[in-house]
């Protein structure tokens, strides 16, 4: 049910956006966090995922995209929007409101967020802090520290939409790479699981996505005999 | 990018929540919507989705229980998060507008809705209209009119959603009868992805799945050989 409320608690209802970039290279899955800016002499500057208000007018997926651009540099990636958060209390560990009270007019609204992911080559990337962000990061998934409002809630329900997408071999294609061996695929899809796979049932699995198309190109610039590249073709329905 | 507004034309940033509540019998996957009540001479009523705003302080989940049984007097659904929809231009419409501005404050706020959707046995629900609800229909989902703002749109996701979560049989447990036998399951799959599906192949790929338990009962009531009932043992996982 309904918490009752006063009005001098809590007078709005406000939208944000907050983004989950994990990042990847051949052997660590991370997550880029931010450091907040220190305000004051009192303030306990925390980790967080980069976010922040929707602007009346906009529509989302802009704004997680001005967003994460605005706090962190990084700009052009697709970001997908897997979940709403809007637990009333979401904002409300002493920390946050600390926080909120130096930066917010109206510091005590219930804010709603509107979570996005998405997936990049760490290497593609380098993000560089600017607003509210004092410092970004690439932390490890599985080394996570305690984050700002509910973004460990966040991130780890992040994390279960990508570990679902890919286990049904549905993760979209925007997230990732355009060209790929299956080799490098399937370490993809290790690390994400964080789990071993077997080389022959994930090959068995993946050939079956018609979408799966085998390009007239090889891997260069390897030692070993170099391995056959591959694409996914868009498909409508995805 | 965002549109450039004016403060007239809109001051405020809403959020409401959208309920999908599909509802199946044996031959037919239909969906659950209101009809506008008629506000005045001029006003043109239209079927839309149960949907209303998110109150300060209230949880988006408690949102979507309340204004379903508002509108509709059904409620102890579960009923699933999909998506967040935020167009600024989705309350635009011209019919839109005109109900809007009859019936709220703010008619020309941006509103945020979450998407919400349930599936259930019709026969299980008699749903009565109430609140700005004159009637309540279950529609074939073959069938939908033009619904009022961008309703047409959340359905159709809803039911993406709805029928990659079955294609993947990763229906949410909570959605599904507790007792079944497995070709009424089959019948259910078959409902929800408009197409006939093979019995071996089908009974292969369910079987398969850890949360699928035989119980030690049979159907009753029938003229053919009783089938057995299975159910789905919930997992944390899910």
């Amino acid at each position: 049910m309904q918490r009752p409320i006063t009005v001098s608690e809590r007078n709005f209802l406000n939208i944000s956006v907050d983004c989950v970039v994990f990042g990847f290279d051949d052997n660590q899955l991370k997550v880029l966090l931010i450091e907040q800016d220190k305000l004051s002499e009192t303030h306990i500057p925390m980790s967080a995922l980069p976010g922040d208000h929707v602007y009346i007018g906009e529509d989302l997926d802009e704004a997680a995209n001005r967003v994460l651009k605005e706090l962190t540099g990084i700009q052009g990636l697709y970001l997908k929007q897997f979940h709403a958060f809007g637990n009333p209390d979401r904002t409300k560990g002493e920390k946050d409101s600390q926080w909120l009270r130096q930066v917010r007019k109206d510091p005590d609204a219930h804010i709603v967020t509107i979570g996005y992911y998405s997936l990049v080559r760490m290497e593609d990337f380098n993000p560089v802090a600017s607003s509210f962000a004092k410092n970004t990061d690439w932390v490890d998934v599985n080394d996570i520290p305690d984050l700002a409002f509910d973004h460990n809630e966040i991130l780890d329900y992040a994390l279960e939409h990508l570990r679902a997408d890919t286990e049904n071999n549905h993760i979209s294609f925007e997230l990732l790479p355009k060209k790929f061996t299956l080799g490098q695929l399937q370490q993809l899809h290790e690390l994400i699981l964080d789990k071993k796979l077997d080389k022959r049932n994930f090959r068995k699995s993946i050939k079956k996505l018609d979408e799966l198309i085998p390009l007239n190109e090889k891997q260069t610039g390897v030692y070993h005999k170099p391995a056959q590249l591959y694409s996914f073709e868009r498909n409508e329905d995805k």
